[in-house]
């Protein structure tokens, strides 16, 4: 379902018509990056290129002179142009009737007394944003994406950055709110060519949010149900009872998840962030408060923003339960790497429970008497293979015996596996079959890979295409089961 | 330096002669595997096959039936047989006059009674451990790595685990000593493959401790001149004052380091580590009290000792000062992403100082009017290298001299770099000279990296070949910058 076409943020992100004012024929300028990303991944509106300078064409659309010049209407105007000349281009596009703009150019009121004085001039121009709305400025534009890039023609349609030309995407249920540029830029290209079965909605950089800000697009997103994960990145809140009422309102929808990582929480962070979008200090302890109040999953780095994001985006698409407890089931072949996460799971207030005297009875039987199971819900998996090799069985029967017991038991509500990845190994187990078996089930299973560098790329491939995440480091593999119970958590509480 | 031949540890990881007692023809057994191990990674020593119930030959070894039949001396024994038949077989090894003996097996004190009166058995045979000194049991044996997989012949011989057959490996200054097999398993060898620039001088595996433990292979690695980041894991400490004296003799040592991950912290991971190794619980406040009072490095997980180790060993190849006070100075090209870096830093008690005004000044002069430097050490240089492209100025001269003017200040001790990768941007600036000019400065250099995937490995493999480290999040380099500062502090407060 797409949002009614009055919100206004539908003219940003669903635009019939585009104006790219400072579009350009030379490949290095933002400008043609826009054009190009647009035409070249096959955006469904019709697109303007506006430069007074450029004759001729650019990806067959001819310049215009002025936004005047266009004949038909215009929904939304993207400036690639020096912020001095913005108020005057402004004007223009009120006179055309254009109803949203997107200003990339710093340069207003972060910069100081000269960029207030522009920024004044647009408020005046557009009496208060009444006649125009802004994204921006200091932003990198906003990113939706209709398709994978792998799709033929009209599926394909987004609409895009001006860092560069996005080649490589794949649309899924993750949107993202930024007030950093990266993250509808470099860092997300990064990540779209990194993880590609990650799927991607909108990308929104906000900037330094002259008018619209996280608000507009919060509220957006939380009321679009292709999107399920928002990724914000914030470094001011623009209205602290507003950003809380709007998530605790996602709290209400099952399949709706925001996670925050606020910049600019020290004072150092602070004097960075004033440079950057002339966000002023924020108190602290008022930040806290917000993030508390606000119940949103709260990330410490663009590494796990995007990680959490992963997480739950996969956790949404297959439709798995969230852990409620924290009871996990974990099945490995090494005795240390099962004692460094049980510590880990036990600092994140999550458990291995005890079994059940049913349960440690169907395990006791694949193991050998020299090793027995564990009573809890540690499982070194090892010994019970080797015994399975000595007596002639395939050790896919053991694995998939072990993987059912735990499975059916409803106190666990989930699984993490070690896995050592090797030809040899694989070949043995039909390791793909038994993946697609265990997923079946509505519970979240996480992987930690070790072993051979290709073995660990095809099988983590193999897990992402089943939506099955897997983690380079066993912490990091704990903590984001952790978020997940404690979103559970949180939406209990707000449902209450 | 090598130790000298009385040091019980030389016979472990440097024996002249060793007998594989289980050795094997069959390619799935441990047994063939550590003779493969040996013979085609080009082991300098002797090596005996010893198996009654094999005929002919290994890789053009004959086998033995017992080592009773071997003529010359042999140091070492590793058994690759089971627990029940090792007694009597350790008994022969003392009659030969063997030295030292590597049980692989587990099933001794870890399983109960029954092990615990094989455990006995081997006490009185050996007369408690006077007539042949044991590691293991329950453990993947020793390596020791004397040159690189690459080099050819002689310069390559080395002495390696029984979980497979290493094919890829380099020499380094790490050494780890470790309570979990996986180490000089799996996770080894995943590692290296995973990081070539990576080097290694021995890994041992020390299982149970039912002899020699973790305090005899500190003591021998603190003195090894070869070695200089020692990484450990442990499930229980042997004596926890001779533990202390250890590592607090490594801090006198200037270019030697000892990090530790410690297994069984918590009530859970104590339950796991009972079943893995029968490591008995341990008071949490005492665990706390025996690290504080070493002074080691802390790692919370596998993926994080090995990440540490690989800093502190790049930081000693390339004779690294270690920063003292914590003043970094960071080169982005992201205002997020430096907002965020600067909360990191300061919550880790980092800090980017005030710049000087001479710094300033020449700063300044590459930056554009519209978008001045900021008066501390975060500089984001895109407007620099932006001004830099309109002047028609090659953007590697602005990159050079802000290197250049941060790297003089006394009172930086290190940069932090973001960089984007990309084909473009190396190609436009002579990416590859400047890290050499760089890193030519005693200043520890860290890199974070995004972009494009091809270029961000061929960047990151360039740079661990000149010993600098990259990270994937930012959290982790602030966090491995951290601990350069940690130890430099242990260091001052030891030498004292």
């Amino acid at each position: 379902m797409e949002l009614a076409s009055t919100n206004i943020i539908n003219t940003f992100l669903h635009p019939k018509s585009v104006a790219v004012i400072g579009a350009s024929k030379n490949p290095v300028k933002g400008g043609y990056r826009i054009v190009n990303n647009l035409k070249s991944n096959n955006f469904k509106g019709k697109v303007y290129p506006v430069n007074p300078n450029s004759k001729g064409k650019v990806f067959g659309l001819e310049f215009k002179k002025s936004v005047l010049e266009i004949e038909d209407e215009v929904d939304l105007a993207i400036f690639y142009v020096p912020n001095r000349i913005i108020p005057e281009l402004i004007e223009e596009c009120i006179k055309k009737g254009i109803k949203g703009a997107i200003i990339e150019a710093s340069g207003f009121e972060e910069v100081g007394d000269k960029g207030l004085e522009l920024k004044n001039k647009i408020l005046k121009i557009s009496d208060d944003f009444s006649k125009i709305r802004i994204v921006g400025p200091n932003c990198m534009g906003l990113t939706r994406i209709d398709g994978d890039s792998t799709s033929e023609g009209d599926e394909r349609g987004g609409f895009f950055s001006s860092f560069g030309v996005f080649t490589q995407y794949k649309r899924g249920n993750i949107a993202i709110i930024s007030q950093s540029g990266m993250l509808n830029g470099g860092y997300l290209m990064y990540i779209m060519e990194k993880y590609p079965n990650l799927g991607f909605r909108y990308s929104c950089s906000i900037g330094n949010k002259m008018d619209l800000s996280e608000i507009e697009f919060l509220d957006y997103l939380i009321n679009d149900s292709t999107v399920n994960v928002i990724a914000v990145y914030l470094e001011s809140f623009r209205n602290p009872r507003k950003f809380i009422q709007l998530c605790r309102k996602a709290k209400t929808i099952p399949n709706k998840t925001i996670i925050l990582v606020k910049g600019g929480l020290t004072s150092l962070g602070q004097k960075a962030s004033l440079s950057h979008t002339g966000a002023l200090a924020e108190n602290s302890e008022l930040i806290n408060a917000i993030i508390k109040q606000s119940g949103v999953i709260r990330a410490n780095s663009f590494h796990e923003l995007f990680q959490f994001a992963g997480t739950f985006s996969m956790m949404y698409n297959t439709s798995k339960n969230l852990p409620k407890q924290g009871n996990i089931a974990m099945i490995a072949g090494s005795g240390g790497a099962g004692t460094i996460s049980a510590d880990l799971t036990m600092q994140y207030g999550l458990n291995f429970p005890i079994l059940d005297n049913e349960t440690y009875k169907t395990l006791e039987e694949v193991f050998p008497e020299w090793m027995p199971p564990n009573k809890f819900a540690f499982i070194d998996i090892w010994p019970a293979m080797e015994k399975a090799m000595m007596n002639g069985i395939k050790t896919e029967v053991v694995m998939n015996k072990v993987y059912k017991v735990i499975l059916e038991k409803s106190e666990i509500e989930g699984i993490f596996n070690m896995l050592f990845c090797s030809k040899r190994f694989s070949a043995m187990n039909n390791l793909d079959q038994i993946v697609e078996n265990v997923n079946k089930a509505k519970k979240p299973i996480f992987f930690w890979l070790i072993g051979e560098n290709d073995e660990v790329q095809r099988i983590s491939n193999m897990l992402a295409v089943h939506n099955i995440p897997d983690f380079p480091c066993l912490e990091e593999l704990v903590k984001n089961f952790w978020i997940l119970v404690q979103e559970s958590k949180n939406k209990q509480i707000k449902q209450l």
